[in-house]
C-alpha cells in the first residue's frame, strides 16, 4: 500500500482509526468458523458516518474495493476479504452509540455498529424490549445484523431484522449519505430503498445507522418441553398451540431424540428432561395478559388426549425454563464435540417439514454410509439446521453431501440460506439454485448501486 | 391503434381479453376518486402468467407503455393512463384464483387479481385470518394492495402488506417471468428481489400472483371508544395500552371533536357516545386468551385514576362495537357532504403526533381563514389523514394548504404519503421531499429494471 494512500486514510480516521499492524489485523481477515482467511491494504474503524464517507471517496479514486465488517460474527463468510489484491476492511466497531430512545413512540436509533446485547439492554432500562435474539447477541452488531436481515430464537412472534428496521443510514458506494433516519411505521414515498440494504450482506453501500422498533415487554412467560412420535405431530401441534396460544406463540424449536442424546453424551451428568422420544418441540409463549400458563396447560392436555403428543413437561421457575432451553441451545456445542459435520441452513414450508426432513435424512444416510443427519432448528419459521455428523474415519466431501440436500431443498421449492445469508460460503450454491431470471435482476441491482463492483467483491453475487 | 398490433393481442388474450369500446374502457381510464382521466390504445385482460408475458414481450417490441390495473381503488391515481400518447391499460380481474391454501402452514397462495374479501373469506372458511382490511376490500385486488403496500386498520398488530407476502411472482418490463412463489418464513438466499415491487406502483414490472401469510382468528375481542382533554393524552394512553394489553392491541385509531360533530350533522338523529371532548380514540384488542376485556377494562380505569382519559365507553355487544367503529368509518362521508376538502395522508413518530397536529393546525387556520382542519387516522401508526375544509366560497387553492401542511411535515421528518402511495397524485411533491441522493437512488432503481421507461409512466417517479 502506498504510503500516500495510507497518509490520505489516516487524515479522515486519525491513527486510532488505521489498523496495519499483521499481529491486530488477523481477527478482522477471518471469518467466524475459521473456514476462510483474506488479506487486506489495512482495517479502517471509522469514527462517524462522515468519515464513513470520506473513506469512501477516497476508496473510489484510488479504486481500492471496500469490505465492511461488523461483530464479524456471521457464519456465510460475508464479511471476510477473500481473493481481492487492493482491498480495505472497513470496521463499524468504534460508531457504538446508541443515538436516541423514543419510549413513548416505541422506538431507538442507533449506530450501525451498537452491539446486539446493549440495545436490548437499553431497550430493558426503558420498560420496552428489543426481540431480536441470537447466540451472537454479545458481539454482533446492529449494521451487520441489518446487512444479513438476521433470524434468531424470537422470528416467529416479532419477525427478521427487516422486519424491525423502520429507519436507515447508508454510504453509497461513491460517498454519497441515504438518510433515511426516518422513525416512520408507515411511510409510501416512493421506492422503499432501505429494503435493498437490509440483506445485502455490505453489496450495495455502508450501514452506518438505524431507527429500530421497539416492544412492550411480555409480563409473563409460559414454557414447556413436549416429546413426539413424529414430525407430522409436531406440525399438527404446531396448528393447535398457534390455535390455542396465537399472538403470544414466541418459540417453536424441534430438535430430534439424536441431539438430545449427544447432549448426554458429551455432558455426563445431565438428566434427560423426557423419557426418549423421536422428535422434541420447545414451545415459549409470552403475554401481557393473565391465563397464559393455563392457555399452554390445556392445548397440550387437550393435544395429549388426541395422542399428538407422547409427553410434555412445563417449566415451574426461571431455572427450569432455562434448563429447558439448554437441551436447544447447546446443540451446536454437541455437534461440534461429536466431529466435524456438512451444516446446512434451509427453509421450506411449514407443512413440508415432515415430508422434507424425512426424504433428506433416507437420501443422505443411503448415500454416505455412516453419516448421521442431526435435525434442529426453528421450526414456526420452517427453517431446519439440517446438519449430517460425517461418518468416523470416512472421506466424504462434505460438498457432495450439501449437493444431495440442496437437490431436495430445491425440489421443494425451498431455500437453500434461511437465516445465515449467501456470504463466500454459499455463493456459488446460489447461482446453482435460483433461477437466471432472479439472478440476473439481482445483478441489474448490483450494477446499478455499486457500478464499479467496489462493494466487498465476492461476497453473496 | 394499428390493427396488426390490436389482432396480435388478441391472439394472446382472445376477444374477451381485449378491449376497446369506448364504452367499456371508460371505467378503466378514470381514477377512483374522479380527479384524472387518462387514454389508453386498448384495455387488455389476460388470464394467465404467461399470456401477460406474451403481452409484455409484444409491449416491449412495439414500444407500447403498460399500465397495470388491480381493482382501481388507489387514491393516487396511480393506475390511470394519463398522457401517454402509446400505452395500454392492463387489468388483472380476470385472473382472480385463490392457487392453493396450506392451513397447515398457515400460507395462501392467490393470483394477482384476487379481491381482497375473498381472500379474507378463503381465509376464515379455512379457520385462518387474512388480516389486511380496508375501505375498498369489495373491489381492490391482491396486486394492487401489493404494489401499494396497502395499510388499513390491522397495521398496527399485523403490519402493513409488505408484511403480509411471503412470496411474489411478477412479469418483468421484456416479458420475462420471476417465479418466487415460495412459502418460506425465512429466505436469506440473495437479494430480497420482491421487496422492490412490493410498493412499486407498477413502475417495475406486472405482479401477477403471490402467496400470503396467514394468522390463527382471534377469538375474543374488546373495543372501546376513549374522550381525551389532548393529543399528549392520547400519546400517553397509547403507551398506557400497550404495556397493558401488548400484542393483542390490533387498531388505536384517532379522531377530533370537530370530526365526531361533523357526523351528527350529517346524519341526524345519531346520538353521541360521549360527552363532547377535544379527542377520541378507538381501542380495539383481540386475543386467543381470555381475560382481554377485563385488561382493557382495567387498563381504562388505571388510565382515569391518572386523568389521562376524560370518559370511556366499552363494546358490550358486537352491534354496539360496529357502532363504536362506525364513528371512525363514517367520517370520510361526512367530510365529503360537507365540501371540498385538502386532504393529506401523513405519518410522523408516534411520539411527534402531538406537536405536528397543533402546528400544523395552527398554520394552516392562520394563512387560510375559514378553513378547518379535520385530523384523524391511526395513531399506533404515526399516520394522520391531515385534511383540511376548504372555506366556503373561499378560492384557497388547495396546492398552498398541501405546501404548508407538507413543509411542517418534513421538519418532522415525516412521510408525505403514509399509505396511499404517490402515483401521479404527489409525484412532484415527493421530488421535493425526498433527499436528491434518495432520489437517484430510486432512478437508478428505476432504471436497472424497466430500463426503456414502459412501465406504468408519469407514476411515482
Amino acid at each position: 500500500m502506498s504510503d500516500a494512500l495510507l497518509d490520505e486514510f489516516r487524515k479522515v480516521v486519525g491513527a486510532a482509526g488505521l489498523v496495519t499492524d499483521p499481529q491486530r489485523t488477523a481477527t478482522y481477515l477471518s471469518d467466524w468458523r475459521g473456514l476462510f482467511t483474506g488479506s487486506a491494504l489495512a482495517v479502517l474503524r471509522p469514527a462517524s458516518t462522515h468519515d464513513v464517507a470520506r473513506v469512501m471517496e477516497i476508496c473510489t479514486r484510488a479504486n481500492v474495493a471496500v469490505v465492511p465488517q461488523g461483530g464479524n460474527t456471521g457464519l456465510a463468510a460475508g464479511a471476510t476479504p477473500v481473493g481481492l489484491s487492493r482491498a480495505i476492511v472497513l470496521s463499524l466497531e468504534r460508531m457504538h452509540g446508541i443515538r436516541s430512545l423514543d419510549a413513548a413512540g416505541f422506538t431507538i436509533a442507533v449506530d450501525a455498529g451498537c452491539v446486539l446485547a446493549e440495545v436490548q439492554r437499553a431497550a430493558h432500562d426503558a420498560q420496552r424490549l428489543f426481540p431480536l435474539s441470537l447466540a451472537a447477541e454479545g458481539s454482533a452488531q446492529i449494521g451487520g445484523l441489518i446487512a444479513t436481515n438476521a433470524g434468531g430464537t424470537a422470528v416467529l412472534r416479532y419477525g427478521s431484522m427487516r422486519a424491525l428496521v423502520l429507519g436507515l443510514e447508508a454510504v453509497l458506494p461513491d460517498g454519497r449519505i441515504l438518510d433515511g433516519m426516518r422513525s416512520l411505521r408507515k411511510d409510501n414515498a416512493g421506492y422503499d430503498w432501505k429494503q435493498l440494504f437490509i440483506g445485502s450482506e455490505g453489496t450495495l453501500g455502508v450501514i452506518t445507522g438505524a431507527v429500530l422498533r421497539l416492544f412492550p415487554r411480555p409480563r409473563a412467560r409460559a414454557t414447556a418441553l413436549v416429546a413426539l412420535a413424529c414430525l407430522d405431530d409436531a406440525v399438527a401441534l404446531f396448528g393447535m398451540v398457534q390455535e390455542a396460544l396465537g399472538e403470544t406463540l414466541s418459540a417453536c424449536e424441534l430438535f430430534s431424540e439424536r441431539a438430545l442424546a449427544l447432549q448426554c453424551a458429551h455432558q455426563p451428568g445431565l438428566e434427560r428432561p423426557l423419557a426418549a422420544h423421536p422428535w422434541y418441540l420447545l414451545i415459549e409463549a409470552g403475554s401481557s395478559l393473565p391465563g397464559l400458563r393455563e392457555a399452554l396447560e390445556s392445548a397440550l392436555a387437550t393435544a395429549m388426549e388426541h395422542e399428538t403428543i407422547a409427553d410434555a413437561v412445563l417449566a415451574e421457575t426461571s431455572t427450569q425454563r432455562d434448563a429447558l432451553w439448554r437441551w436447544r441451545e447447546a446443540i451446536t456445542e454437541s455437534e461440534r464435540r461429536e466431529g466435524p459435520s456438512a451444516k446446512h441452513d434451509v427453509s421450506v414450508a411449514i407443512s413440508d417439514i415432515p415430508a422434507f426432513v424425512s426424504e433428506a435424512s433416507d437420501a443422505v444416510e443411503a448415500a454416505f454410509p455412516g453419516t448421521r443427519v442431526l435435525a434442529f432448528g426453528h421450526l414456526g419459521d420452517g427453517n431446519i439446521h439440517f446438519n449430517v455428523l460425517l461418518a468416523p474415519g470416512g472421506n466424504t466431501a462434505s460438498a457432495q453431501i450439501t449437493a444431495v440436500v440442496h437437490h431436495i431443498v430445491a425440489r421443494f421449492r425451498g431455500s437453500i440460506t434461511a437465516e445465515h445469508g449467501i456470504g463466500r460460503y454459499r455463493r456459488d450454491d446460489l447461482v446453482a439454485h435460483r433461477s437466471q431470471v432472479e439472478l440476473a435482476l439481482m445483478r441489474a441491482i448490483k450494477s446499478a448501486v455499486d457500478p464499479d463492483g467496489a462493494m466487498n467483491p465476492g461476497a453473496l453475487i
